[in-house]
């Protein structure tokens, strides 16, 4: 395909999207002809909005969440139970178990998981920073809530080397079937684990 | 689901991504903080691209395509055959034909069809400078190459209308059954249309 593009200028739009993950150039191109039909104060918004999020956006000094302060709302907010630490790979898990509005704790970012295979290993991630908070007591409860992958277990298994000198609690999230799973549709790695690690029954639905 | 986001300005540039068509607020997550960890130079190569690309582009002065200068390289070709011109509905329609290597002719960009429903007339559509650059003189034939609905049949019905006065020969894109497509799962009016308009078989494959 030689090039079909009537405008270097666009030509360089479409390739600063295209360079988005998700984004072919055919999407690309449809995105940016439809900024192009948009008012100029509007495209000038999308740009700054952009550009202001990557220059000014901060890391929680405390649990390195994405912030607008020095430290985020979560660790800021005086309410939510300190002695509690879920720790989780990136921002989008905060908020993930943010939405199930089941939990009262604080958090830790990592950054991602061990990935010899990456080129990521513990010291690219906040791990030493968790150590140093716990070190700085009032902490009774560590919480993992890393991917179910070899590389979250690995990271799992690091992480608990690294506590074991803390006077803490480590727990991990449940794993086994999801709730409205059909039995028969599970995956037999998944049934597995699930059946051994049942919980007591109480009568109700959990 | 009440605010989840832990910064303002990472919820503002999410906002303005899920703006674009097609992309949902779960992507447009995705995408910012795949820009936020990029370097700072590409995040700013990025909206600088967008940005220009809106302020500065310019349509054709003759055929209304996208271009960077007055008049766009198409129209500006001395090798392209003058005396034909393809109505087509937009930009991307330019690029496809384009694309296809067959065509050597020049262009004519509507800027959309005529869609009652969506309030788009006759006059918000570049027909009336489609008819001035015929009268100029100089063109023996009008391609239209408009999609194949309701609007673009009466888009095509106003513009030859339109052109009769002239002295110009007009036709339309040939509509059949796509080139590797099967006959049984070819839609019926598809069908129907190829049997009425079917062209003399000269022993090649056409």
């Amino acid at each position: 395909m030689n090039q079909p593009y009537p405008s270097q200028l666009l030509e360089r739009a479409v390739s600063e999207f295209s360079r988005l993950p998700s984004i072919g150039r055919k999407t690309a191109l449809r995105l940016v002809l439809h900024l192009l039909r948009q008012p100029e104060e509007d495209v000038e918004q999308f740009a700054s909005a952009v550009l202001r999020m990557k220059q000014e956006v901060k890391y929680c000094a405390v649990c390195h969440n994405i912030s607008d302060t020095e430290v985020c709302p979560i660790c800021a907010n005086p309410r939510r139970d300190k002695s509690l630490i879920c720790v989780v790979e990136n921002v989008q898990d905060v908020m993930a178990i943010e939405n199930t509005q089941q939990y009262n704790g604080l958090y830790h970012v990592l950054g991602g998981v061990i990935s010899p295979m990456d080129g990521i290993g513990p010291s690219d991630l906040e791990i030493a920073s968790l150590a140093e908070r716990i070190a700085e007591g009032g902490v009774k409860e560590v919480i993992l809530a890393l991917s179910s992958t070899m590389e979250g277990d690995t990271t799992n298994f690091y992480i608990s080397r690294k506590l074991q000198a803390f006077d803490v609690n480590l727990s991990i999230i449940a794993r086994g079937i999801s709730v409205g799973d059909e039995l028969e549709y599970t995956d037999e790695v998944t049934l597995g684990r699930s059946i051994l690690n049942r919980t007591p029954f109480n009568g109700k639905s959990q």
